[in-house]
């Protein structure tokens, strides 16, 4: 089985350190592992999810036809897009996460390390109809600008929102965001609930899907494009490959 | 890899079914299939759903801890109390349908051979919030007693169905209830839609969760109990194993 | 007129204190009231629920037809399936707490003893789409595991979380829980709220609506079954009285 | 016990069968009948309920304090601002009878005579968060100019479109609208569901929660008024019965 | 253009405020401001709203025809209602200030002087489905009788209310409530977020929709009534002007 | 006033038409129109507004400051994205026809040439909370490959599905999609409804934002790119000038 990990994101190291844990996640697999080669070091708003969602599609175009693929950014940038266009199944790392979690327990809650995605996240948990379910998007008071090793530095706060979430009544934690990679494996067993780590969730989702079909069984109308890239051109006019 | 597969219904053809299509899912694990020793031939009621969902719990607890449990009946009877009590993950055919339709396109639909579901089904979307992107839970008009090979008598309409609903919208179609197991294997090619066998997908979403933990880590408060089954009973009152 | 109350729960003494409260609130009808001969001393989880919920089924298809029964549990466990299956209401006493509570003002809020009920009783508010109108479940942060006096040994706490209720907008507080069966008649007068005892309320609600029929107006499929009591079998088999 | 029927229509036929119903449904009660004063012949725009709600509450503080109220016309006209005002429940005919379908059976539809009802009663439904159980508002395709014996004229179609929504699911079947007061019980057993007259779910409502207390629990602030009816200013003035 | 503002309560000198505002929002318009003959000083309840809804109507239907027609009252009493029956467009300062916010940015909240309003206002956000973008009615904790000049008295708490609810993730601040009139643009550049003034944004709205068309497009049937004013029972009869 | 009319399709006759309307709209504003210089001729697919919403954001980034934008295409594209970057309202043509119908009556449909773009309009709806108001987006059955004079060529089966849409009961009917710009106007007087258009509505909109100010009230964390426009990454880079 072969698996494409795209990370909208331009950090190389991020998208290592997603590999190894998709890699450990899909043990039988082949994961073939890209970072973005424009767009933002690391995406954080609605407009840099924008721009990456495209790059993404791109990225996916290029790569060419694969068992499924994993848009490896919080948020999901070009989820929906990308399912429409590729025969394959794609799968989101907040999307696979909230639905892993609504399948592990009756309650989960979001932890994630800056104020500045809570109102995204939410976003997401309410477009799945996951609302009810959700205690909350849980973060730190203050954003912090260096976000390569947050996981280590904000370890302390992350492990006590996790552990409050915990006490309202989660069964089950997501730690959210690219930079907190791995971070659930690590912290397991110390907070009374289950932590799900989002690259783990979506690698098992991808491999749960694949060989399953896509939204491209309902084709849009064939188009023609001005100065997309090559291979995303030829699959929007129809005369593709993935 | 032990995966469990818990039929709630007493018909024993449907359960070997039902496995063979497990097994295909998951090449490299062991399923263990139980049919339920009382109850009913074939649950179609919300009431059936009540009894045989605590059926379904004995019947988890009997057979010990396995890597992930499937209670194989498309209204999930004893779902969220299966999640309360084990602690491995447990799926239920409607449930993973839903999530991994949701995960496949932006719409779906369900088709499934009596009227007699419709109301269940419908809820079963509903308490997991994807109204808004539910076509429908399709049918025939009138309800047929003989359920064992409806997949074959009605495959006709059946299709039709399915194909209506694509030419609605619905990118993804689930065939449901337990008598159509493997009907969208069989069916596929025929209609411009993904279709979705609900034990495949339940079968790999039990792998996919496998040791991921479960609502457990939150446990109830242990119990003594009167009538309950040994296994059971040591379960709630938590002098236990799975 | 004859009413059933069947507690659902083990234990004779909550039984007679919720009877006492059902005659004083119908005081021309007969209520007859039964408790659960297997089981748990007190439910409180989702998976007893599911147990407690056939076994409810069980009590009433036992005591024959009447002109209105009401499964006294905060949960209404088996709820949904009663009303399938039984000629004559079956009303439960959240579901009939909170619709009263509607009528009676424009805001409400739940008071229970126990933490551990949190998520269940918002369930089940949800479920009755009661969600916007409700300003919470609130209770003491511990649970306490001697169930049966916390009326009184925890009192004063209750009435602290009613009048904050009060002064957040709400216009109706119930008192939730079994064991809290008759406190909001000791306590009027000291929460400058509307004090909503379940059981006064669910009886009330039987009598509105006895007579007036039932959903098995629209029954399901007959059907053979194992293991059932018999009273139960006879009812789903459709050879039946209740 | 006295009740107290507020017809906010001008029309006396209507007041003298709505009473005559209302009596039948609560045998030990008083029902003092009042019939609006001025404002319109039959209510049927949001415009008429405006003007229709503010002459309830003027009938409701006129007559002084009752054990219960009801406000006659399906659509509730005043409804809110009549518990905020009042120190014993008011309940009206559209709200008693969708929570009295919610809990006699999963799912429920309402029938009226008219097309030009449909958007308001929805709202109604709406309003409640019971859309999700509601099989729709049901109706011939023209308005009738006629309404006073639209039961007896439009019977047929009306019976075809309450067995219809039985076959589409709906256990209970709502006959709303005030010129349909009563033909739910001449109609009970041509249809196979459960037939709800909503006379008569208003006044049994009536008399479940007398006594149980009002929204007026938490008054809102003294007001000095203008151009009021006297007993109605006074009220809010809180100089004050009612 | 003539645009009409209807201060549905009875202080002139809110008026005189209210309209300098409009008349600074639309400099080309011509605004004629009129303040109601009875009814109450300043409403602040459900059942003031529902009487003073009919004397804004018939205010509407007195002053004739105009472009468009404002109801300058935060909770919009009789909006709906003014819809169906007047050929102009009609706007709420309520829901024209949510629906703007909802144009500006992600996430708004309310802030008002006083906790009176919370329940009405936030039933103002849910009619509209605005509530997953609300970030709550945010008030001081205690009722202040004196109304008229709150906005000077109140002046500091309403920032910091406001300066909150900008921290917690609200882009767009509406200060809402007639005697908040122009405390937005007083307090620009003091908070973090755009302010909204409710009468600047009906206004602009009013302007906006002007010579759009009504929901009279759909009007009901004709209706004789009995104490009407005359021009109101005109309109209702269709003898009408507006 | 300057207002900024971006058309995210590339073809230059549908944004001279587009612009007309908007100049009539707004008499006294200066409207600079812009077609997109890459993308495709006419977006009719989530993947295609993923990339075009993109190129919206450069096409304003570039055309410097205004009073207001609008993004002109029915589904909005980079709508969000754009209120988080922009220190001026922006506006969309579905958003603010969608508020602008909310504001005419109480229901409303959308009306559409093609079923390609049904699932998109109805995701707009429900993202702002307006689906229980809409009466569905109707659209003849088939997908018609020629766009460009669809507003002729298929002008009869238009009308007819806005007369049925009226007949359901909506007030108000948008006509949507860029091709069917204008139609509303020449259709006035044959549909009893409001008739909508959507470049009308939205040019409405920006003028009465203008001046408001934006969701860059709260501005995300400054960001280095790599690829994009340089005014859109200077933009992103917060040396900017929009």
């Amino acid at each position: 089985m072969r698996l494409l990990l795209v990370n909208p994101n331009m950090t190389q190291a991020m998208t290592d350190r997603m590999a190894a844990l998709a890699r450990a996640a899909a043990p039988g697999a082949e994961v073939m592992a890209l970072t973005a080669p424009r767009g933002f070091p690391y995406i954080s708003s609605l407009a840099e999810a924008q721009i990456a969602g495209a790059i993404a599609l791109e990225m996916i175009a290029e790569a060419g036809p694969v068992d499924a693929a994993i848009i490896a950014a919080f948020g999901d940038p070009g989820l929906p897009a990308a399912r429409e266009l590729f025969g394959f199944p794609v799968v989101g790392m907040a999307e696979a996460s909230i639905l892993s979690a609504l399948q592990l327990g009756q309650r989960f809650a979001i932890v994630t390390f800056t104020p500045a995605m809570r109102g995204w996240y939410l976003a997401s948990v309410e477009a799945l109809g996951a609302g009810p379910r959700c205690l909350g998007v849980r973060t730190p008071p203050d954003h912090i600008a260096q976000v390569g090793d947050v996981a280590e530095t904000r370890r302390a706060v992350l492990r006590d929102l996790a552990t409050e979430a915990a006490r309202d009544g989660a069964e089950v934690v997501i730690l959210g965001g690219a930079p907190l990679a791995g971070l659930a494996h690590d912290m397991a067993g110390e907070v009374r609930a289950t932590l799900l780590d989002p690259i783990t969730a979506a690698t098992r989702q991808a491999v749960a899907l694949a060989g399953l079909g896509s939204g491209r069984a309902a084709r849009p109308v064939p188009k023609l494009s001005t100065g997309l890239s090559p291979a995303l051109a030829r699959l929007i006019a129809q005369k593709d490959a993935p």
